[in-house]
């Protein structure tokens, strides 16, 4: 997989790329990447990438020539089916799905606006996804492209290890995980549960099961609405249903 | 407002505490902020932060040990009334009233594991919040607090210019933006609508509004749920319901 990131921060994000897992997975060439300031293809003196919106209003706007150049260069030498991805607050809203999805292609071109809005022209001829990470408002697409960059990396084949790979549970069964403990049993008075210290397999499995099921029922509701439960959790679910009604 | 993140990666995040508005509302004196390496704070020999699960299991678990002490550390000697704010896929789903909220507090404490889960006794006896930025998995909690940070310090009183307050327009009103179009009003013969260009602002105001309901009932219907809409609202609304039933 090849990544292109357009921004005209690409400070804001090259610590991320050089950390921990993503660090790691482009060290074993795992896929490669490039930040690309497309203020550089601006083709007027004074590289300027914005301007007024038309019709008026506060804010400014990305021109799309810029843009439209900075995409065209990155990917004319590749003979792969780019993904041109908008990250905007209009855009889908993003989840592993969408992760799994993009994590099967061979070229990624992120386009990350900065407060300015993006000219419609963009939106409507040159992008194939608009993404949004969630319903709040970021300085820039920056941090959205980073996270989607780290979530779709981790899934690239050989890039976690075993150690790695366990917190996916969460989503991959479709309910929050259960809880964790490590060392001390006490730790300042405060105990892990007898169940977890008892060696008795079958209990723990069943203990974790129900601390799932009931952290997701107090938390996520959304969640279960998604599910379809096993006549055993079912009847678990019910349980906590009647105690908290 | 002081901002401590507790991480093991502070590489990670640095650039982007380094980049743009948040850069300049640090300098501005809006916000200060420390990174702050756990692992400094771990009592044993080899500065070991994790350890395998009780109860068996893939994956490492943060031992409690560091991450109360590192917390502790920092808290003590400010009279303020901290956020302790846990990272997790398990959290808050994160929006823009939370980060309202979080934007009136003095002090916010951000821990962020990576990889590994938490031991439960942290969740249950040191953090006051547990936010998660939406439903994909990231190697680490870096970037979801770096999210969090930047839509907090951006409501920060007197650091966002006119320039760059405009597209929180989209959260604010409930309903996503409309298009944006600036220079050239033609670009490669793809054209700015005649409205745009017409000077009639009574015009251009019905436009906007028309398609700032159009694509959010294309795109986002959920957020029409949430809404209160004016009589003449819902009368454009049931227009675009008629076309598309």
């Amino acid at each position: 997989m090849h990544i292109d990131v357009l921004t005209l921060f690409p400070e804001m994000i090259s610590g991320a790329f050089n950390s921990s897992i993503i660090k790691k997975a482009h060290e074993k060439e795992k896929f490669s990447y490039n930040l690309v300031n497309f203020r550089e293809y601006a083709d007027n003196k004074h590289q300027k990438v914005d301007d007024y919106p038309y019709g008026g209003g506060a804010g400014m706007v990305l021109t799309p020539q810029p843009v439209f150049d900075a995409v065209e260069a990155v990917t004319k030498e590749k003979a792969l089916n780019p993904r041109i991805i908008l990250m905007c607050p209009q855009g889908e809203p993003y989840n592993q799905k969408k992760a799994e999805e993009l994590a099967k292609e061979d070229h990624l071109v992120f386009i990350c606006g900065h407060y300015e809005g993006y000219d419609e022209r963009i939106r409507e001829h040159l992008v194939t996804d608009e993404i949004s990470i969630g319903d709040f408002v970021l300085t820039g697409g920056e941090l959205g492209a980073m996270v989607v960059v780290d979530s779709v990396v981790r899934l690239l084949p050989d890039v976690l290890g075993n150690e790695e790979s366990a917190p996916e549970d969460s989503f991959s069964t479709g309910l929050l995980e259960h809880p964790h403990y490590t060392r001390p049993s006490d730790f300042r008075g405060m105990k892990v549960p007898e169940v977890l210290l008892s060696g008795h397999h079958a209990n723990i499995v069943g203990w974790r099961k129900i601390e799932s099921l009931k952290r997701t029922y107090e938390r996520r509701k959304d969640l279960l609405d998604l599910q379809t439960l096993s006549d055993e959790d079912q009847k678990i679910l019910n349980e906590f249903k009647n105690k908290n009604i």
